[in-house]
């Protein structure tokens, strides 16, 4: 094994991103080396690439992104048991404190002192990441390489829709972005009866179709809420999966949403949404979920469950697959919209 | 028994109310007629009587107000077998249809062809009411009567208060008119560790105290985020009962709010809330509850128990007592923001 | 319309059952009369027939037999609304008091003064069968006639499934009668991951393959415990759905639960079941849940729903269909073991 | 810090236990030391003493027992940062893997690869005790050291008794050793309307009292379960809080259970128990919940909320405290079931 290694990295404050020889990670103690197989670009890291407002103030160059990959361990910490060199891993990327309220009470995700691999510290768009063994998810080897790259944000998705009941339940996804998608996928493998979504792209609108919606609406055009209202015989939707951050979409979707319903939210607005609370939450005894990275590690559980039984066809959604080095080409793509995930391979496309 | 009563009606629309004869209510074959005991004003109750927007747009007159009382079961119809003459009991005012979707889950506090006895059919501010037979409430006589006459509102409190886990929490109660009030005595009766308060209204923060809270805050001057995170090891509550419906306050529960928490909103806002989100309820992974009505009948099995166990002492709540006939007495006293529940007697003060 | 009507009855103490005249009932103003189109039998009405010691403690003959049914709204009470003659429904033949703790707390389905039409009633084993407004289930059109005809099991099988997580979970099914079978169908359609039966009667295994299981075994020879402890990487399955009521089955059930799992209890035992409460429920940290019925009704709109969407394939579940008059032909079928669901035709088997 | 310090232990497989001599513990990188203030006996460390057939083929001398105390930290491992010197704290004892399924759930209290101190390494019974940083529970200091000596089994009580809904529920503790007498003041804290207690021994009865049990009976003499149901207006308890392990008194609590309601089972039956499954489980549409340890660390957050705000009082539970020298007394004291937690100090009783 070489003393080094190539990363693509935001070394300095500004747009762009660099390919850089770097220093193999000499893990600690109670870490994990895990050569990396496939990634997946994320839209956080379009953000970063962009250096847009909130990269600005989070990102310390200079710094490894990817937070979305699988790989095989190729070194453990001489504290580490549970996890072996040829491991197939993928991993959480939020590495939690372990001692404030929340990881106390189970819920490691919404960890006050959190730090994310890929933005805080060095992440997986290398050959080789370190991470804490903790973090480290075993994969089955029946779960294909494309699909483990991917389980940052189908986990999203699941914690998503395995918020609260599904089974027999209306849905509205809001936004048909990845997450979205998968979150149609997800829905209907829990059982769902009808699901609805909406989407301004038209190429996602056929994308969600091909992921099992049962009706998809263009928000704008096609007055999704008395749809919506009509074929659920006038009681609305059973639970809302917002997905877009879109202050419109979030606002038609609560209209949409039957009395008692469920309205888990995972897509972030930039801004102050005002809501109609007596009409669309109060009134409707509605129950409103913020929804933030993935349960650690139910959500993992479950996901890999799904997976492994083959439940969850998430063929559509994969795009482009190309070498670290056509790095560029991958975040282009990415940002014209039309790709689906977008996959690149800091080790070389042949294993 | 004559074949006429007094009651307290809108007999027009405009402000103010009227005491008329009417006749006594022939009650239908599954409907029960209860001669009322004690009664108690509501908020809503002055709406309709200073005539506002909402008032001219639900209430059709004539109708004889009243949702908050007690009383003693007169006659029943044919087909009632569980409700018998000499039965003290209150009522749950909220008619639901029993078809809709949510009265087929359960959920018939929030049905969606609801009905209001005092609202939409006659009240009980009136020496006799008449009420269908699945809403009365059987009451131990251990009860007392003036506790008796205000569980319709010590059931929004405590439907609030248990619509999550209290035991051991941290409590914000946000606004503390009497069902504010209440909430505080009903989740130090059920095991929350600290009760903070917010209140703009000197004689409520002392009134807070004496329910049991352990912090009350003018929200204005007394910065109670800032307070309640010192309180809290930089925390935050775990649970926001939202009770004034007013947008500071609800922003200011938000952000006294722990990551992973939960807000249940019982108060009213008169417009659209802005709020932040992303902040407040997605990277906080919160969990936001309309809360309306109590539920039928879960909510009224708790209140009771607690209530024949002796849990709940709501004595520093009760005001001034008066016969019906001095209805206009009663409301500005209750006007006046100082008087706690204000009761009134239809068939006089002495039984 | 005439007056009388072929009714298939126990008309006294004794095995067997007999086709009879009786008068069509004549409703009451809260009750709806339905002409029956399909019915199926139940092996509550070979216990019945059989005269055995539950049913000659139980059934006070003459009564006529039948709770698994559809039909068409032939005339209703004068308060009723939501029912109109040509409605094509089933019912919940539960009749609940209303007034109980447990009407009182949304559990109307374990009411402690339950009746049941078909028990303790005249059924739906006859032309026409009356049934209480609040009971009736309105049915979608799509629904198929045979499927509408055993929403009573099928309403046990989704109330058993749905008693807890499902999404993404392991599941073993014992006993693979219909009500298992369609468990094991119901599972997969709401995500579970891998499902396991056991059944001794090789027919009904080779249906549970059919319905959708992973792994059937045959749980005197095949040891089940093991093979789902290999399957699950030692850990066991997440849920049990206890179908059989046979001793050895429960306690089979229970090794093979996972630490932390459920195990819902739907099949009856006729004697006392000597349990490992410390290896199995205590420190394994399990839930046990006692099943009864449906949830009324929140499990006929879970199971409606998913009906409507096509998401529960019951097919291979059907046998014969016969007039009603050929009754013991189809009693004789179904007791042979072989036959999946018996349905009789009162109203004859064309429309 | 001398390099020696004394410690009880059991030296030999057989009975009684031996003061010792022994190193004090070299911390590991993660690990902490604890200066050992207040110890509390438990009833499995008289089950040690005596050597029953548990401890043979448990327990693996030498090995100093003792899982519940406080202390003082001492020393830090190089990679602890959230415990400091000088810290007040207590710990979880049981010592989970981190990996297996149950921990990746979040149920690591049911851990498939539990260790426990004290009994599987070496415990608290000690001048110092070594702990995994993770384990250990930092205290306010307004909790006093005899409470916080005995949080392990308060947490058992606490872990039980908020397993379900507690507010305005009635509950039956049966069996009144130490941690069923915890449960009755916690169940009474949190809420529970009328608490009803069961115990043969008439020094336990008289504590259940003053712990806050509304009826206390003596199972044998007092038929419980009618007076259960006659107190309950024939419904019987919400909650059974299972303490004791006798079959009899399992059988008793099931029969008491209302239908819907909640048994949560702490106490180790030492054989097979015959449950009337159908009567007291099914029909009864039960929850029945195996319990065990505490949840980590949920149970941890609830105790210390309730301690801190003075919720909980346990005051009539202490009895005698004792030098570590004086292990003879205080187990013969326990050992004769009149005195409450016996508590000694292996640095002095005083500090």
């Amino acid at each position: 094994m070489s003393a080094t290694m190539k990363a693509l990295r935001k070394t300095q404050a500004g747009k762009g991103l660099q390919i850089e020889k770097i220093a193999i990670p000499s893990i600690g103690p109670t870490d994990v080396l895990v050569r990396v197989k496939a990634t997946s670009i994320c839209g956080t890291d379009l953000h970063i690439y962009g250096w847009d407002r909130w990269s600005q103030s989070r990102i310390k160059p200079p710094v490894t992104l990817g937070h979305e990959f699988c790989g095989v361990v190729e070194r453990v910490g001489e504290e580490v048991s549970a996890v072996r060199p040829g491991d197939f891993v993928s991993a959480e990327m939020h590495v939690n404190c372990g001692h404030c309220q929340q990881c106390r009470l189970g819920q490691a995700h919404i960890c006050q002192n959190l730090r994310i691999i890929g933005i805080d510290m060095d992440g997986a768009f290398a050959e080789f990441v370190e991470i804490p063994a903790s973090n480290i998810w075993k994969l089955d080897p029946v779960i294909p390489e494309h699909y483990a790259a991917i389980l940052d944000p189908l986990g999203n998705a699941v914690h998503t829709v395995l918020a609260g009941a599904i089974a027999g339940q209306t849905v509205l996804v809001t936004g048909c972005g990845p997450i979205g998608l998968m979150s149609v996928a997800v829905a209907k493998a829990c059982g769902s009866s009808i699901v609805f979504a909406t989407e301004t792209n038209e190429h996602r609108r056929a994308l969600a179709k091909e992921m099992g919606a049962n009706y998809v609406f263009n928000p704008i055009t096609d007055d999704p809420v008395n749809k919506i209202k009509d074929a659920t015989g006038g009681t609305g939707v059973d639970v809302l999966l917002e997905m877009s951050g879109h202050p419109a979409a979030i606002q038609q979707g609560f209209k949409a949403l039957r009395a008692g319903g469920r309205a888990s939210l995972l897509g972030i607005p930039t801004e102050n949404v005002p809501l109609d609370l007596v009409q669309d939450v109060i009134f409707k005894g509605a129950t409103v979920q913020g929804i933030y990275g993935r349960r650690m590690y139910e959500t993992w559980v479950q996901m890999s469950a799904l997976l492994k039984a083959g439940r969850v066809n998430l063929d559509p959604l994969f795009g482009e697959r190309l070498e670290l080095e056509n790095f560029e080409a991958a975040f282009a793509k990415l940002q014209s919209g039309l790709a689906g995930k977008v996959l690149m391979y800091p080790n070389g496309l042949r294993k």
